[in-house]
């Protein structure tokens, strides 16, 4: 008799029941704030949905979370920022994932947006996901949500993700040098997650101490979450990434293993993570989470 | 010897002084706020520049420096919010104008976006204009700018101008009511167009009053636009528009004068005009900027 159901049947093997509330918590948040897909325009709302819902990581509003719990706040406050943080990674991923983009026919084990949707309506969802997050953080009406949405907006701009992504499109067949591609990911996925960090400490009237310590760990976990990217796509598993693994590599794209190697990627995750952890060890016990996740970022297996 | 250029040399022939002074006023104010080209990314920057700078009609902070004027007020705050609605006006039509949408490689006279930057990089020039929108208004830091994010958010979203698209891309080669046709519009062309007006009425600090005023106004000359862009997909030279004329009907887009014929688009058009006029009436003198919007609206060639 099966009394609990083996490992790799379980969606989030590698968090705490904790984080896993936290995950549940974000996905009920984000299922209310998403269009409803009986609502017209449908074909819309069922992509906007299917983009943000299903098997996500919900890495960015777990750090949002994070980031309020180190500072003593777990309030509903949290959930429009965590909200926008995601919806504003899962717009990212729907145009990423583009034929005219990285050409990904697999996201999360599942087709991506625009082989089920079709191209325009995947472009027209991805557009419709941002616009959703700016205005989900403007509902609130406070000048702190004014902040969020400076800091999301220069998040995901030109000197943000967008910028980051920018830089990836013109470096792909060159060779960089290691501090030009942490430049690319600090922007390029970087950035998003201190934004999801700073969002839940400014939800949490974060002082300028706090906020630097959290920023710092935001720019350490941010870059070892793209070493980890890097070296999943060596030595992951298609099957349990769900996506196609040696992808970047076989695109030409720069990588962490193609610039410095596999072990000193593993060397330089280390460090990372080592260098976030410090950063969040004033928090003490209220920093369990963000702790966590530093870990799970360095050793998760998708 | 020739003292004036001719008059199809001349860019804005149907504008006034004034409002041709309103136009450098918004393309400085642009130039301003867009990345430099000279930063990299490069390519990003030049292409944001590309679609938000050159030819444009500039209809939109148009409309909102003249809902500001209208409530007497004409003052620095009006930049902002006037960019934010062109940029997100051009990050539309740099993702309309990809191939998965409606593949056009002519707009306003010059090669489109992706034409001249490739696919990939215009799908990320127009999310990077999207997120600039925002986050100008953001930077204003006050209670206002907060609730001109939260409209702006709702007309871009899938309640707004991505939902309008959205019914667009469905309604090809069906028959719409004319109802239905007129939801679309609302949406798609429309949204922004009283975002525009709303904005600058915010900015002026409009009392409930005057906003329904404008509020009505900015419907029915949203609709006109919409209008006049059928009657002249119909009637117009392409060399004068900037564009393919006869496109949509080949399409089997639904237009005005596919479902109630062009003389009554033409009789609806003045309906919506004189609607519009009406709605300002009561602003008097103030109002001469909005009013000559109306009329270009209506019979702008291109």
């Amino acid at each position: 008799m099966l009394l609990t159901p083996p490992s790799h049947l379980n969606q989030k093997p590698e968090l705490s029941p904790a984080l896993r509330t936290l995950i549940a918590r974000a996905e009920r948040a984000l299922a209310d704030v998403l269009p409803p897909e009986d609502l017209p325009p449908i074909e819309l709302h069922r992509a906007m949905r299917y983009a943000a819902l299903g098997s996500g990581k919900r890495l960015r509003p777990l750090l949002t979370y994070a980031a309020g719990h180190a500072l003593g706040y777990d309030g509903p406050e949290l959930d429009a920022p965590a909200c926008a943080v995601e919806l504003i990674h899962a717009y990212s991923l729907v145009h990423d994932d583009l034929p005219a983009m990285d050409d990904d026919a697999l996201r999360r084990g599942r087709p991506t947006c625009h082989i089920v949707f079709g191209e325009a309506m995947a472009i027209l969802a991805g557009d419709a996901l941002q616009a959703l997050a700016f205005e989900i953080l403007a509902r609130g009406n406070t000048l702190r949500g004014m902040q969020m949405l400076s800091v999301l907006g220069h998040a995901c701009g030109a000197e943000g993700m967008a910028g980051g992504q920018a830089l990836d499109l013109t470096a792909t067949g060159r060779v960089l040098s290691l501090a030009e591609l942490e430049h690319m990911h600090a922007c390029k996925t970087g950035a998003l997650i201190r934004a999801a960090v700073r969002l839940g400490a400014l939800t949490a009237h974060a002082d300028a101490r706090a906020q630097e310590a959290l920023d710092r760990y935001a720019s350490a976990a941010g870059l070892a979450f793209q070493i980890r990217d890097d070296i999943l796509d060596v030595e992951g598993e298609s099957s349990v990434i769900g996506k196609t693994v040696g992808k970047d590599a076989a695109a030409g794209k720069p990588t962490f293993p193609s610039i410095i190697g596999l072990q000193a990627s593993h060397t330089r995750l280390a460090e990372l993570t080592d260098m976030a952890l410090d950063a969040i060890a004033p928090f003490g016990e209220a920093g369990v989470w963000l702790e966590e996740l530093a870990r799970y970022v360095a050793h998760r297996i998708r």
